[in-house]
């Protein structure tokens, strides 16, 4: 039974067009929700509008949702519409009169902004934890003692080396992480108690519900709250955004660098697949990949501003849709920071070719810096070594 | 077993990183790969790589694989790679050796280009037949004799009508239609027997192949056919997106005007949801996801081209990533173009409200022109009505 | 002095944020809105509302203004507004009362679309033109007998040549130029006659104006004719776009074939940069700069759909900011095709470097099919040379 | 004079099209590009690459290219290719040979960065002094007491009040100002000393440059550096997109709600235009716009993440287009808070029509909670209200 049922049933199409795949993604949130819940019931108490005997069926009806969860059995279904639903629906089932209290004083609205709240919490440190474990392999590779040309424009430049390249990457991961810790901060502001919108007209103890679900402040203005919807998101994605675009680049090297023509690193063949007509090849299909989806990871900073573009103030049902985007999203990202992993892991790089590499107009910038040394003026010198090379 | 294995095993982390969701999207190209694999092999035939009795065992096989798919018992699974595989497999494991010839004078390349192209076009036929639906709709609605105010930068503008307004986006499906139309015959160019993007060192029957799976027309050159990946999928989208737009366009203008402010249209209540707070709600949640949708829509574009940017020519696997972008971006045109039809179909004009709000300053440009009849400039016509309204 | 002056002043600022760089963007348009002034006043003596003494002032007027303008001397400033305000003014400070009668029977919503119309055909053939001469250069490079590697996934894959290179791109010009000539017939459908977007409270003769201005067809309901702003703009861009795909494609491949450790092609130095501290470097930055202004060229498609999504019917002074996006975007395009065009007219193919490239491994699947022809079925013939190539 | 002339001219149509309208971005540039050179300069004397005098000459000319560059004569052209060539090429023709050991141990690429770093910081100080200007207007709205109908969904949900509507948006502001500082923390780490991406054969004091120019820390490694192009411009352009969503919903509010129809707000007439043919027409062309240049905003966040993606390490030319992205992007961003700014500042609240609006649906989950005071569960007193309300 739907939360808001009125005595008419939805249009079947329509139902399913509006409910898309949440009832699926709200399964990630069921133990966000069932500790919202259980808090939501403690200030219920504090404030009287439950008692002692009520807050403890209730407790101990969410502590078992938990325990369902966590065998897979607490599944939401297309007609449960979402996981705020079943579980005021769940506890009605089971204490009667006292379920149907939960609800007060809260609005799905500000429900579903606390779960993802929480859940997008967790995620980044997820993410923070993954980077580090990427920043610990390029440390690895940073150690092999290993010239190699450095390019500009994709033409030899000035010689580079396994260290610089290897730290290059661990700086930019070190700016990423200052930003995902930014976009953290932003996440870590509850939202609960702001009802729908605008406020609750009864008095509710905020400050209770957001220390206790571990939020270090308050979202205050109701309003704000709904609105922030999607904006929080798109800059929670748009800062991991940031390490996908590392990624990225990781790959182009490497995909570039493994190629038969330069050979300075290969990827181990257990991570490479063939072909099904041309018996020599062993692609490297997983930089492929990883440089489609870190391009594709950019589709959901998009979509997520498409969908709040132009919408006025106030929950519009358009946000539901960020939430598929941003689980995507971060499951996406997760991802590729898992593989890249393995990949600058187990990565080979074979000194001889990079040696072999070092051709000497590499060090042309060296020679003119020489003649300056010797007293001559930098753009003399620079034509002086040009006209050699020439 | 992949076709192309050679005594190692991927790494499962790898391989699940690279195979992705692709086995899942495979299940809808059997019917296709059937079709093709048939076909082949009749080409094989003809051409004395196969003999009669070979080629009558596979194609029989070729039909049971049909019928198992139509009973949901031929379901392909993360191992199987994708559909291609798991058929020659599955003819190799019943057949031996006579299966182990159906991938001569293929890969996978134009193998899945074909399934890919078939599969479109049927979808686009699909959607054709949706948008017609629509207009019908629309045609019916235009039927009501209804005035009502038309709005320039959202403020009352001149006297409009249902009429008009209905036939302002059939004649929009009608331009839109025609580029649907420009689609599918791109679509319609058959890329099979040009191998893995550099033709074939064997002669073959292109146009037998062609002709035979329903192509109007031969895509020629092996490169381009490869390149074309994800251009032509692309291009697909962007013709779509058009038809978007008009429901974008329609939900947008029915949210505003069944607004209770105007209350010119009012949308079912079937269709309508409520709030779980408060009780007097009754939400245009299917308007409003209409909206967000065809949004969204437009973020399958702007994947599809981040993808296929910056690739060389030839198949990169990069390129995997167009089939599931492809057909997640059909299926939410087709759910749009549904749920739009029902509203639009059973959506109610509120006659009173419309001619309340025809209010007089609608008709200010027929004054004017009045004026104009009687021989005044119209600028000067223009300014002495002007001066009398404010 | 605004058309639509009523006494007050806009605030400067405001003004200046409004009017943005319309007025600089109208200089272009000037020809198409004398062309359009001219018919449109040949209609009014037509269907009297001019006498041909009035008629013929305006028409001279009209040719003194085109005159002005391909000297130089018809310059719009922020104060005018656009283009129309333009001329309307200069005709009745000419002509006083005879001026004035010119804005009768249109709006500058019809003519601004109608004038976009115009422009965008002929721009779409010189585009059409500037393919042509694409083609031929691709042309010439295709007679060149050369072999080179075909790669698949960047790896050696089969043999290929200059030949087949060359026609890949032209080939897809000709599918590229069928969606151009879509768009073209898109645009080419008159909006004159249908006034601010709900018609006009006047008889007039719009198959004349249609007629007379060159277009194939009018788009008939005026509704649709403004929503159709953007949108036919941006199937336009999409259109264009399916170019710079394949622009984008060849300077990857050139890009990637003409470094060094390859060498397949050269481009002329004259096309190459240096850098200031590297006496050594010829950069190839014509290449670079075609890669990324054709993703650029991707941006325009975005900033179309993003003005136009969620605006409900009628003209909204947002889709003034789709004249900008279209200019540039064409613009860009030109400019991209000319570039292109001289790198492929005046490309060098190494051919000793190409034939050094074609190592054995690129010949394994022939190897396999010779196996074939022998009677070995296909899977085991390409085990037996992948066991060899090992 | 290019800097790296070796003898040979750039072919002028390829000239025109690389250098684009670099030359004229770079006129911005000036004043940092000369800083820069002043402060290089001081480092090469410390170093002893310059004696004293020299160091003074090359100061003086500084100095009179700034003043120069303040009166307008010291102007870029086409064939001065960029800042820094045309600084180095007037230093030479200045001084002679003391202008030509400016170069020494710097490359453009390092001096480009460094240039944009500095621009970038300076704009993000304006834009924080216009987001705490936009903050006191809506603090100065904020102080009406007026209450008005909150929505959700676009239909009538619970009360709300100007007070509630401002306080949202100056909260949304006070979480985008610490983003905009983590941009400006990222933007404030000087890249100057790392020369072309591969650091520099001598030894130089990067501290001394890092400090002389106002950065509090150092970019270390050469490659990140050069990498970190565009990376962080996107970054900084996705921290301002946070001010750009808060203008877009402020604009479709007051767009909604100063229709007719509702009457909350009016904005002055001088902010609004009016229509060539309608003369009774008062459009809030400035709201349009900054609802369509907010979305336009967009699309510089989109240009720069396809510019920068698939791109292999060390600098790429592509990058050079990242420029014109930033600056664009930060111009429109400053334009929009100026005209948010006067809108907010000058907006009229229609008390009559907010109070008017305030119907008894609104206070229907104020009636259930007093219902739920009595004792009853709150299911059952939203059942109660919602079937009185039906």
């Amino acid at each position: 039974m739907k939360l808001w049922e009125k005595g008419y049933n939805l249009n079947k199409i329509i139902e399913k067009f509006t409910v898309g795949n949440d009832y699926l993604l709200d399964q990630r949130l069921v133990r966000y929700d069932v500790a919202l819940n259980t808090t939501h019931a403690e200030m219920l108490l504090n404030l009287g509008y439950l008692n002692r005997g009520e807050f403890e069926k209730i407790n101990a009806c969410l502590k078992n949702i938990l325990e369902l969860d966590k065998k897979g059995n607490f599944n939401l279904e297309l007609k449960d519409e979402d996981v705020h639903t079943k579980i005021e629906n769940y506890l009605t089932k089971e204490l009667g009169s006292t379920g149907k209290k939960i609800h007060f004083a809260k609005s799905r609205n500000d429900q579903v902004l606390t779960d993802i709240r929480m859940y997008t919490k967790d995620e980044l440190k997820e993410i923070i934890e993954l980077v580090s474990e990427l920043k610990k392999s390029l440390k690895r590779l940073s150690k092999q003692n290993i010239v190699m040309p450095g390019y500009t424009h994709i033409q030899k430049a000035m010689p580079s080396s396994i260290k610089l390249w290897s730290e290059s990457f661990m700086e930019a991961l070190d700016n990423d992480l200052n930003l995902i810790k930014a976009a953290y901060t932003l996440n870590d502001q509850c939202p609960l108690g702001t009802g729908a919108g605008y406020g609750l007209p009864v008095k509710i103890d905020r400050a209770f519900l957001a220390k206790k679900l571990g939020f270090s402040k308050l979202q205050k203005n109701p309003i704000y709250t709904q609105n922030s919807r999607g904006k929080i998101e798109l800059f929670t994605l748009n800062s991991i955004n940031q390490v996908m675009l590392d990624i990225n680049k990781i790959s182009n090297d490497l995909l570039l660098f493994s190629m038969q023509e330069f050979g300075f690193f290969e990827i181990p063949k257990e991570f490479c697949t063939g072909s099904s007509i041309m018996p020599q090849k062993k692609n490297p299909d997983v930089l492929e990949l990883l440089r489609a989806k870190t391009n594709l990871f950019a589709s959901y900073q998009f979509s997520m501003q498409s969908i709040i573009e132009n919408l006025p103030s106030g929950y519009n049902r358009d946000l539901q849709l960020t939430k598929n985007i941003l689980m995507e999203g971060i499951d996406l990202a997760k991802e590729c920071l898992s593989a890249i992993n393995l990949v600058v892991r187990d990565l080979k790089v074979n000194k001889g070719n990079c040696e072999k590499a070092m051709t000497k107009e590499l060090y042309a910038t060296e020679e003119a810096y020489k003649l300056v040394k010797k007293g001559i003026p930098f753009r003399d010198a620079y034509k002086e070594i040009a006209k050699k090379i020439k």
